[in-house]
């Protein structure tokens, strides 16, 4: 019975990776390069991205974001300012209020996705560091945000999450002062669970640090067609 | 296809809801008050606990944790300082590396419990504002901690988590005068989700509030004996 049940679960883990595999070969049919955002409830996915994505389309870069929720639409009303595309969609409506993104999901979105008005999608995916570094989705690349009010323990706690992403971005620095953080401790857990992981120290409250993720984001659509 | 999906789903949960009220049929019956503790990662959940456990056996209070990781026993670590039982249960070692405990994963952990040393017992739950929610363990109250540095926003965004606990202590209000928070405003929207919820403001670093918290805990044996 057990090995019924892991049966299962590798058959259901690869129709959703044929799945992913399908919009991957979507996204890059339209052009478009796509980066799954991921990290804890607060850590500041959204405000990073309302300081990254300010003035994009100035500097000739098209962005639009897939805002996933479990309920409500409150991050992508705190996205509307930016004046680009952005696409609700709930977890809550329709999936049974999945704790992540999966690629069937992303998938049920794409007809709502201006792709062909977007060089790069951004898919916020729900706070949570454990399942959704578990699902792909189709994205070209995987960045999580680590806030340094949550403890220089969670690379070691949530491995999976760290290991997942080509990025972390270090968010929150500005409160460093206030709190007893080794912030350098946080790196050396980053590095003994994934090594290849690029970090960033920001802090979308003040804005520093927010241009090299800036750099970063602009970068993906160039280094995506490299490796085409 | 969609029925026998959704039969599926409720059957599973029938099936947990069975196995959590076998766990406090068997908490009842060893006299043990069970508390589900529960918050995103890195919101205080093992700080508050390390402040509000200590010396509790003094008061007359016997506690004991099940601490719920998906890797690791940091967390079990450093609580092993407080001189109380303290039982590890991972979620990697055998249950798929699940984001929540579910009642048969405690249910697995019963045969390490001295619930006959104990009076009170807490489930520390992984770190997630989703699953943990969805899942029965046993418990006799619902306890989530919020931390003033993930938003007010939270309650509306993920509010299944809100709902479930009759407890929201909201820790870290020592960085306050470093945000730009509007505590109201998160009690506001507590109070939107589930006006029946106490709310306590603490911070586990300074120690402010937390004797609230800690006359809370030692008053859940009573208070379950009471509705016995």
């Amino acid at each position: 019975m057990h090995r019924t049940k892991v049966r299962i679960v590798e058959d259901a883990l690869d129709a959703h990776n044929t799945i992913a595999r399908a919009n991957r070969e979507d996204f890059d049919r339209a052009g478009v390069a796509v980066v799954n955002l991921m990290s804890s409830p607060g850590a500041g996915k959204t405000a990073l991205l309302e300081r990254a994505l300010a003035g994009l389309a100035e500097d000739g870069l098209r962005a639009g974001v897939l805002e996933g929720d479990v309920e409500g639409s409150l991050d992508s009303d705190r996205l509307a300012g930016l004046h680009i595309s952005v696409t609700q969609l709930n977890t809550g409506n329709g999936f049974g209020g999945e704790c992540h993104l999966d690629a069937n999901m992303v998938r049920s979105a794409l007809g709502a996705l201006p792709l062909a008005e977007l060089d790069l999608l951004i898919i916020e995916n729900v706070g949570n560091l454990v399942c959704p570094a578990e699902f792909h989705v189709g994205a070209d690349a995987r960045i999580m945000v680590c806030s340094v009010t949550e403890g220089e323990d969670k690379p070691l706690n949530y491995p999976l999450m760290f290991r997942a992403c080509e990025l972390v971005v270090i968010n929150k620095i500005d409160l460093l002062p206030h709190l007893d953080y080794d912030i350098d401790r946080l790196e050396i857990n980053i590095d003994q669970v994934n090594p290849e992981a690029t970090t960033m120290r920001v802090s979308a409250r003040t804005g520093e640090g927010v241009d090299a993720f800036r750099e970063w984001l602009i970068g993906v659509p160039a280094r995506v067609r490299a490796t085409a």
